[in-house]
Parts: structure tokens; C-alpha cells; sequence
């Protein structure tokens, strides 16, 4: 199909996909005629990938390109796309001293428990930490130590689903890609579900005094 | 406190917290001489909430005035301040056709099934419904419709305990802030620790034939 077609087929406006072609984001159309190009599932598949990655995921557009490289390289691997998915993610201050100390205790010892061979240098590790010693800071410490198990124990569950699914990719690249829609698509989802069965939980359990 | 102390003990600097008291964010220290003011604990725990809304959660700095003020406002109710927290969020954009339907359907017939009384005009639907057409999109129909019903299916139960959680509160204002805080930590860690699962569930599930 011609770019109009693509365009609209997407609903990605032409401009845009320009863009994404002179970054390399997308492999050029077959040329038809010196400034005539047709594109076809494949570029579309990628097409799509892309605005997931960035529109769903937040991934800024340089970083997306990475993360393609890395889940279309001949060795791709499931750390190797795991890290690039977040390299873009920054990370909060941290101030080392003794509630930062019984912090990383807490996380480190919550994953233990469950026997998640967790690197202590994850950056979701250091998040976690800067979380949770927001909340102690704020007076919600219990809030924080009960949500990091009940989560821990809910996205087991859920994990070994998506790991499944992964598993039956049918070669490394679909794999990969995969992965790379599993944890997006689980981020975009979770953060909305998440909400609303806060809304119900809320509605069905009453303070005992009234309001809020 | 002087503001040096104030400072030096929450860890922000003195002309962040100038900004925020311009700003309205914090209310002025008690004057104790016509340019010297001093700073209590609720000023900490106010300069910790802001920097929990705005760092932790994300929230500009606009939108946590608003939040702050429905938290405090004495006829605060849960559904005015989820909804103060999330208006800063953006929405995708919608196609309308049979595809958006069939999505709407399926979202909205999955909470249904499981008796929640959610809005579908809430935003969350919105973006579930964006989330699930993306997927689809990809060819990942399968894995949208299963993580759909995995995580209400977890939410349920975690949203559940942060409901006591927040009905234990002694009064309302004091409910208004854990339900924000419950809301914004379950965001922070949810996010961290579902991509440590998924990363431990991959681990113990090989694919038949070898990386990713």
C-alpha cells in the first residue's frame, strides 16, 4: 500500500510517519517509483509497535529504538530486553543511612521469602526502597509493608501467565516481543484495573463514621 | 524549625520550599520576628505529601494543590479526590467503530461479571479499552483479554486490604490521606514489583527451544 493508505490504515499521520522513517524507526517502503514507496504488514506490525512502546509504554521515541534493536537482534534475551524497556526509567534520590538500611531489608527480605532470585542492584529495587521510606515518612509504614507483600503475592500469579505466554512464542523474535507486550501492556492495564477495584473496594467497605 | 532545619530534615531545598509557599502549596511558618518564621510538623508532613504527589505519583504541581484541597475540604468524599488525582491524566484517543465496540464489550463485561459498579464513562475504561485495541492491533488479542481478567482478579483481593486500611482512619481527612496514599503507592510499587515477577516467572519458564 502507498503512504495515504498507511496512514490511514494506522491512523498515524503521514508527517509522523516520515519522522519515524528518517530516525530509522521504520525500514524504508519498496520503491515503486523514485519517490514512490509501498509498504506492507511488516512495516505496519512495526508501525504499531513503535506507538505502543511510546504512546502506551511512555518509552521515549530513542529509547524505543533500542528496545527494537535489542528484541529483533539474533541473541535477543529476556534480560537484555528487560533492561532496555527501562533504561529510560529514572531514578529517585536515594539518602543512604540507617532507615535507608531497614528499608532494602524489608524489600530484599519480601522477595527472598518467595524465593525470587532478585539482584539487590535492580533499579526496581532502589524504587521500591524510595517508596517505601516515602510512606514511612509520611506515618504509612504498615500501608507500605502489607501493599509490597499483597502485590509481591498478586503479580506472582499473574507473571506466571504472561510467562507463559511467552514461552509459546513460536522463535526468540516473537519472543521477545512478547515480553515486550506483556510487561507494557501489563503496566497500562494494571494501573487502570488497579483503580477501579480501588473504587469498589472503597464503595463496599464503609469507615465506620461516615464520609471518605 | 527554622527553614534551614526544616530543610535539611525533609531533605528539600530552601528555595523549593520558598516556591511551594508562593505557591500555596505550604502554608507560612509562625513569624517570629518580622523575617524569621518557624515550621512545625504539619508543615513536614505537608512538605512530604507534596513531594509524594509530585515525585512518587507524578502529579504536576497544579493538580496537587487541587488534590490537597479536596483531601482537607470538610465534606471530602473518596470519588471527589480519586477524581482530583487522576484528571491530570491524560486520555488516548478514540476511533469509534465495531473494533472499539467489541473492546468496550469485553472490558466493561468483565467487571461486570465480577459485580463491580464501575462507570463506563470512567477514564480507567477508556484507556482499558485503548490498551486492549493496541494489543489486538499486534496480534496479542489472547494476552490482553487473559491479563484483563489476572489482574482484576489480583486487584480485587489487594484493593480489598487497602480498603481496611483506609476506613480505619480516625476522621475523614485523616481516611482522604491514606486513600491517596494507597492509591499513589499501589501505582509505585505495583510497577516495580510486577516487572520483578515477570522477570523471575520467565526465569523458571524456559521456551521448548532455547533464549528469550
Amino acid at each position: 500500500m502507498r503512504i495515504g493508505e498507511f496512514s490511514r490504515r494506522v491512523g498515524v499521520p503521514i508527517p509522523t510517519i516520515k519522522y519515524y522513517l528518517r530516525q530509522g524507526l521504520l525500514s524504508p517502503g519498496s520503491l515503486t517509483s523514485p519517490n514512490q514507496a509501498t509498504y506492507g504488514p511488516h512495516h505496519e506490525h512495526r508501525l504499531r509497535l513503535v506507538r505502543a512502546l511510546n504512546g502506551l509504554g511512555g518509552v521515549p521515541l530513542a529509547r524505543v529504538r533500542a528496545v527494537l534493536k535489542e528484541m529483533t537482534a539474533p541473541d535477543a534475551t529476556t534480560l537484555g530486553v528487560l533492561r532496555a524497556l527501562r533504561e529510560h526509567e529514572t531514578e529517585p534520590d536515594q539518602k543512604p543511612g540507617p532507615d535507608y538500611d531497614r528499608a532494602r531489608t524489608a524489600v530484599l527480605e519480601s522477595f527472598a521469602r518467595r524465593g525470587w532470585r532478585t539482584s539487590p542492584d535492580a533499579p526496581e529495587v532502589r524504587k521500591l526502597i524510595a517508596t517505601v521510606l516515602a510512606s514511612r515518612s509520611l506515618g504509612h509504614a504498615e500501608l507500605a509493608t502489607a501493599a509490597l507483600n499483597a502485590y509481591a503475592e498478586a503479580s506472582e500469579h499473574t507473571a506466571r501467565g504472561e510467562a507463559r505466554y511467552i514461552a509459546q512464542g513460536r522463535d526468540p523474535r516473537d519472543r521477545a516481543e512478547r515480553l515486550v507486550m506483556a510487561a507494557l501492556l501489563g503496566d497500562a492495564l494494571q494501573a487502570s484495573v488497579r483503580r477501579l477495584a480501588l473504587e469498589e473496594a472503597v464503595r463496599t467497605t464503609r469507615a465506620p463514621g461516615g464520609s471518605v
